[in-house]
């Protein structure tokens, strides 16, 4: 089977992957489209930073171990059509596209599909997925469309933990396809004075092109002089950025926090105790976010079709993984294994 | 007029103060009992960083300037007795015990009475008073209790900004006056698993005489060995308290920081992102919450009488300024100008 592996710190196109064999409960499905997310390059970068990372956070839970000499499977923003069902197992009749969220429910567990040397990704022509969990992609919704699912869920995951109110002004600073995400579900979730801060331009006109009423480019000077938001979504992640909201934004700010900052970072407390500041962290989302960001996806409501701007084979995903370090050239580029 | 004022960072007793004046409005009272405040601690000994961090936070709505060259007055945890009103101005009758939030309306506008050049504070014989925020003290409680409305009121805010809710674990991590005034408004808001934490025995002991449930020394072992709560209030205010929850606290926590921590913190969004932690800063209090909690504190919902653990005249001040350093020996000490 042919696919594209971590090896050595690089995506590598491979012809001689097993053919993965779904067991009880499980599906063999064929991928027709997985997004490229950040948190793929970035392990592919910074793996052993992540996982110790990701170890010292678990604390007593530790993750699975990840064997970086050994070859890691990645790519969890997916869709793809039902092959054949396990050993007694319900599945949808072969052809039916489908998503789900990136787990696999086995015999050993929950196995997240993330960056695994042995759970695998969607960076395939084939997967394992588990029946219970396939949603099936409706409306005749594009696959490449469908595979956004999963970076659109973090989107509105985080709009809801904000719990933003029609009437309330929200900013976002960061229009990588987080930041482009959480500005299709305000407007989804019918905000109506959405602010989005980028310094690149190209991410600008995507954010306008989600829906964003305002775009700022942070070099002409702060978003908080454009905009006094009530809700700032934070989708940049490096250290700096919540002091210095902390710093501008108007009394009793709601700071959702959906960049993910790796190092540490440093904010005066002054700061928040003199505005009554809220941070809230987000995470990932809920199943019913997901089943919920599908349904408006192929609704609609959430336009996802600016985001694509680059379509590449198996061959070509670790020249994708390059080209996706320049922000004024693509949001999301989607692996497509019939190409 | 006797009274106490900080001059060159200390408190001096002197009796050369002149008599203030009530305006339009405004009441003329007599001090019956004023608590002293770590805030009033903390400008003594670290005025100018105080009024330089305040300047930075406020930005371009710079505070009263403050002159630590001339007399500064302080003292905003008070009861009174009414003496009498200014003119055209409708006041409690003359002997009236009464309290107020701690600010004074005039011509000026609105002066907080916290650390002033100009406007008088409850170190002192006599103050000035607005006639429509006083409120009157019920039940004939004690004035040194009455006084205890402000700090009090602070710990009532903080629980109420955490929406904690009965079944919910909560932790107190500090247990000073802050910390004290949160137990207590936990009780009094119906909370029936209130943990707290503080390095100090005789804290911790007060901390169980207003009703924690448990106490834990963190010197025997983290508290969050010992309780899982779903709110952490932080009531300590040094760098580093808020990575250390985030580290140790259960996921989805609610931490509110009531500890006001000068310095610059540093934490691991990491550790929050995982997590999904909620952290919500706390200042002060609502005109409404001042009132209940004089209400609570008069129908005994809401207990003081343990947190008094010294009394002295305006002679005294500066000694128990120096005292208050031990958390060993002091929570509030009662100024009397009468003693």
């Amino acid at each position: 089977m042919r696919g594209s592996v971590l090896r050595s710190g690089a995506m590598v196109y491979c012809d001689d992957l097993p053919e993965p064999v779904p067991g009880p409960g499980q599906v063999l499905v064929a991928v027709k489209a997985c997004g490229i997310c950040g948190s793929d390059l970035h392990f592919a970068k910074h793996g052993a930073e992540m996982l110790a990372a990701s170890q010292e956070v678990m604390g007593m839970r530790p993750p699975e171990p990840v064997d970086l000499s050994a070859d890691v499977f990645m790519g969890h923003e997916f869709s793809a059509e039902v092959l054949e069902a396990g050993p007694d197992t319900d599945a949808p009749t072969a052809g039916t596209l489908v998503t789900s969220v990136p787990v696999v429910l086995s015999s050993s567990g929950v196995n997240p599909i993330m960056s695994s040397n042995t759970t695998r990704g969607a960076y395939a022509e084939r997967m394992i997925l588990s029946a219970p969990l396939l949603l099936r992609v409706p409306n005749g919704l594009d696959a490449k469309h469908a595979a956004l699912t999963e970076p659109m869920a973090v989107g509105l995951h985080a709009v809801n933990k904000s719990n933003v109110s029609p009437g309330e002004t929200a900013l976002v600073i960061g229009c990588g396809p987080i930041g482009i995400a959480i500005v299709a579900a305000l407007r989804a979730r019918g905000i109506e004075d959405v602010a989005a801060a980028d310094f690149s331009a190209r991410r600008r006109d995507l954010a306008a092109a989600v829906g964003a009423h305002t775009v700022v480019d942070p070099a002409d000077g702060s978003p908080f002089d454009v905009v006094k938001p009530a809700v700032v979504f934070e989708a940049v992640g490096v250290p700096g950025v919540i002091d210095d909201v902390l710093r501008r934004a108007p009394r009793g700010v709601r700071l959702v926090v959906a960049g993910v900052c790796m190092q540490p970072d440093t904010l005066r407390p002054l700061l928040g105790v003199a505005k009554e500041a809220n941070i809230q962290f987000t995470y990932a989302y809920e199943p019913g976010e997901f089943a919920d960001t599908l349904q408006w996806i192929a609704e609609g409501q959430i336009d996802v079709t600016p985001m694509v701007t680059g379509v590449v084979g198996l061959r070509d995903v670790g020249t994708a993984f390059d080209d996706l370090a320049d922000p004024e050239q693509h949001c999301k580029i989607i692996v497509r294994p019939d190409l």
